[in-house]
């Protein structure tokens, strides 16, 4: 009759995915075909948000995944082992996959869909950026008649919580940081979110549909928040931007597969920019391309609600799929593209910067400056002298764009220079 | 071989549309399997932005509907007749059809969507709301597994361009609108813009794919921006708002199908409201419901560009979904919904108000005022008593949520006072 899900892990996204499926007034009739057949979780005694029949709930994870009875199997226990491999034993068993496991996509993206491929299934990952954002099926299925540009992300609502703290009440990072964690908008080790790995993972995963070829993870740069001051943020804030942890992948030749510039960093924002005022834990993420020009998509990036909307909205599309006859698969569906990307280094980035120096108040070191980064092409957009600590004086530039090999070359010289004492903030404009 | 397009007008959408499909690097690879077969003209003389084959270009539109070889008639003449017409021949030949005539979908998509499921074909209708943003994909495949309580837009470009410019400008509506019409933002004959029709054509295709159910058109509840006065937009910039052009439809009762208190009106939105940063002839629409929350698409909600990209998503999905076998309709791109929705009466609208009064500078008026109101349950939220024309005092009102029909009892009542001048304004408040 129905179509039998399997689903791995009960935790929040898993019980919000169960409650969602068990109470089906008002949603897309579809879903009633669905029958919830077994949920794999670590221990049957844990008290549940959800009533599930006794032999529904199961310990045994590869039961699940070899099943017979069950048509698509919903991983939700994230982390990269066992995730990978049931995964792939759920494919091996001609299992259709929804995942909202951007680390393990991210990583093991090939192996997965090169499996699914072979197998002639299909592997559902909407619940892997942006929560509930529809935002990967767009990118399938229908931004991709436009020859996409620019995919500019703010993918991690834990940074964005911090850094609008920080922007909105002029509080220090370290501060910020414990009272998120406190509330629990950020991790006992916020690694992953702070230093920008969950939002390399995120971008890798967009540029990969958005562009059309394979990203190597360990190709994207990378560089989180911490060392985000507030005075940076009120510097920002006076030449007319915001500091937001953006995620980028970039088309720079329009080969195909093109080469990229994929990188997550902090980067000052112009404050009529779209995504400058995405605050708080929301997402939002803005395509550009041609002939469309722009579109962005903006809403909660986490949460059990939301992501539960996604994975059902991914188990949706399967159900459809399963019912018409598809003696070839969906191509819009699957995920067919095998090349790689070339990625650009950095040093070949063209982008803005704003430096923050710490000067020794000689006379004439403005004019320093200005002729270290007039020998490298840099010139300059702005200039603020403003502020002393001490004895030093405090001068804040923007540059015109550049690419960053030369703005790094220009930076090590004047670095040297006697009437600098230290450059405290080096960081990327849009 | 391919999949053969019968384009039916070559305006400027259509010339966007030939432009993207004939020039592919880059985009979705499924696209090389389409042919442009026959594109139909009125006249075979003008010149054009893009080159056919003289056999493509012909001037008889039945020819196209009719023509055996074509697989997928798009439609982009706009306005009711023949699109109408062809549109209905097209399927009963069995052809599916995309279109981005609003119009024509909002009056006759009952007739349009019965005959299509009759037929087992196809109606795409992207372009027809938003433009570029893709609104209806989402809606039908992803968000449809949510419980949506409201979807809430700004769906028509030109009347918010007039509002940002009015806002930024402090201009008047009309030299902003004379304005508009000579750097062609608004059309000669501004009304279906300015009066909220064509916003009300697209909140009715918009709530129909969101609520499941056919709309009435005549049900839906207009109001254009004619009114709305440089004062307000100074009084609400104080109050904490701004004024836009929202098209509204909200779930009432749980039921299936639901009732909807569905409208276009000027607005008054809070400033830190999603909405509210979206200026110029940008578009947006925000969806919310259980579990996701909130959802909102942003991008360009017209132009050549922007509605060939959403048209060609359309022809795209088609295409993938010709190469699968299809023996069973898609459930998830046809529209199968049959049952009217029930439209909750004006009157019985729960809404915050802002009102403006002019009033006889008389002792004890705002005191009036207070009774009249708290007569009919009536409560405000704050008044502001401020600026004089003449001999006369403004006062301005918001009142905390009440049903219309209240509302309008007390204001009746109000407008009887001796003390009362006049009552220039009067807007609803999100």
């Amino acid at each position: 009759m129905g179509v039998k899900l399997g689903i791995l892990g009960l935790g929040t996204v898993g019980t919000g995915t169960v409650q969602l499926l068990q109470d089906l007034d008002g949603r897309h009739r579809l879903l009633r075909e669905i029958e919830i057949h077994r949920v794999g979780v670590r221990s049957l005694e844990l008290s549940r948000g959800v009533e599930l029949a006794k032999n529904v709930l199961i310990t045994d994870l590869d039961a699940i995944v070899n099943d017979p009875a069950i048509d698509i199997v919903v991983e939700l226990i994230g982390g990269l082992e066992p995730a990978r491999s049931l995964i792939l034993k759920a494919i091996e068993n001609g299992k259709h996959v929804v995942t909202a496991n951007k680390a393990a996509i991210a990583r093991f993206g090939d192996e997965i869909f090169t499996a699914a491929n072979q197998a002639g299934v299909y592997v559902m990952l909407e619940a892997a950026v942006g929560g509930g954002i529809p935002v990967i099926q767009p990118l399938k299925q229908s931004l991709s008649v436009n020859r996409i540009h620019t995919v500019t992300g703010i993918v991690n609502g834990t940074t964005n919580y911090i850094l609008t703290r920080m922007q909105t009440e002029g509080s220090n990072f370290n501060d910020v940081l414990a009272d998120a964690q406190k509330l629990g908008y950020a991790e006992a080790d916020p690694t992953a979110d702070v230093d920008g790995l969950d939002a390399a993972d995120k971008i890798a995963i967009l540029a990969s549909l958005a562009f059309g070829c394979r990203i190597n993870l360990q190709d994207v740069y990378c560089e989180g928040i911490r060392q985000v001051s507030k005075t940076d943020i009120v510097y920002a804030d006076k030449l007319g931007f915001v500091i937001k942890l953006l995620a980028i992948a970039k088309r720079i030749t329009p080969s195909t597969p093109p080469s990229l510039s994929i990188r997550v960093h902090p980067t000052l924002l112009p404050k009529e920019h779209p995504l400058a005022s995405i605050n708080g834990v929301y997402n939002a993420i803005l395509v550009e391309g041609e002939p469309l020009k722009q579109v962005m998509f903006f809403g909660p990036g986490a949460g059990a609600g939301a992501t539960a909307s996604a994975v059902c909205s991914d188990i949706l599309n399967l159900v459809a799929a399963l019912k018409t006859s598809t003696a070839t698969p969906n191509p819009l569906l699957s995920c067919a593209h095998q090349d790689y990307c070339q990625i650009v280094p950095m040093a070949e980035l063209i982008t803005r910067f704003y430096v923050r120096f710490l000067t020794k108040d000689h006379p004439g070191v403005i004019g320093k400056l200005g002729t270290c980064f007039g020998k490298y092409g840099v010139s300059l957009e702005s200039i603020v002298q403003t502020g002393f600590e001490g004895e030093l004086a405090e001068i804040v530039v923007v540059t015109h764009d550049v690419p960053e090999g030369n703005f790094r070359q220009a930076l090590a010289e004047i670095q040297a220079l006697e009437a600098i004492e230290s450059i405290p903030s080096l960081l990327r404009v849009l």
